[in-house]
């Protein structure tokens, strides 16, 4: 659907809300990122919050795409799903810019339901792995649905502390670990 | 050691957070929104960020009070730690203006600082009750530190859901809940 310009926007406007902020981010900055004018960025999208509308519905695409790997073995759809979700470093400038959308989303709707559907994609995928993994008799039985949430509870948590403490996303991953071995009786330590 | 009027400076500080958000919040609108001048304001604090770090200081201060509750029994501790934790309405604009300060601790070491001490308060609080309730024989036996962890990760989610989802603190409530009874062999829910 998208078209090759607005795809060039959209990636424009991550950068410039990765470098200026959100309170600092304009229409004339993401133009200075991209080969695009202001005029035709104004064509495409009319206020900025459509703009960041676009940005997170073509991040929550990307990523639902990254953490829903295709693996047969659930134990492996579930392990990829940690790497996916915990790949990043301390002081990465994109959960930063990703946390300060967050802090916005109480006076934009639009962005508090993109946020609801990336969480409910997180969830969806954490509870069809378990699922899958307990008709295979990989896992426990548990209640799939309570443990999908808690897990996302786990990752907002994992985002904040990133982002305000600087801990390591490893840290934080290990306690999702921990939790999931105490739930399933099984590791995704060291799973392929 | 506060005096009375930085004590009405940081109660302004507070409001005007809330009311303007953290790229707006001016010098100048904290004196309006209190009886103290401009001139008054900058003779005890010398930049925004100094204000906003007394500001967390003081916050940090009366949660620690509050969530620290004298009660003698373990299990009451914790339960009252919990009400003090989940105290808050969707949509509240303290934990908004807060989450912005989270999302600026990447630029200023100092609101970092401040929320790592937060973060270890509440861990302590925590590890603490659950310690004391083990040794008197009311939990199972179970790694302290680590549940202390899992909690304050859980309650750091809850936080960005409430802000970014707009979920109500109770659903959040449970599933740290639902944790601990697994893992102590208690439930918070129903205690005194």
């Amino acid at each position: 659907m998208e078209s090759e310009t607005t795809e060039t926007i959209i990636r424009a406007t991550g950068r410039s809300l990765c470098e200026y902020g959100y309170a600092d981010l304009t229409m004339q900055r993401i133009a200075e990122a991209s080969s695009v004018t202001t005029a035709a960025i104004h064509y495409h999208f009319d206020t900025k919050e459509e703009l960041l509308d676009a940005f997170l519905d073509d991040l929550i695409d990307r990523f639902e795409r990254q953490v829903d790997c295709e693996a047969a073995d659930p134990r492996d759809r579930l392990a990829g799903f940690l790497d996916a979700v915990f790949d990043s470093e301390p002081d990465d400038e994109f959960p930063i810019a990703l946390m300060e959308l967050k802090a916005q989303a109480p006076f934009h709707n639009t962005y508090r339901e993109r946020f609801r559907e990336l969480d409910a994609a997180l969830r969806g995928v954490v509870q069809d792995a378990v699922e899958a993994g307990i008709e295979a008799g990989h896992f426990d039985a548990v209640d799939t649905a309570e443990v999908a949430r808690t897990v996302s509870t786990m990752i907002n948590g994992s985002h904040v502390r990133m982002v305000a403490l600087g801990e390591d996303p490893d840290e934080t991953r290990r306690v999702v670990e921990d939790y999931l071995e105490a739930q399933l009786g099984w590791s995704p330590e060291g799973a392929a």
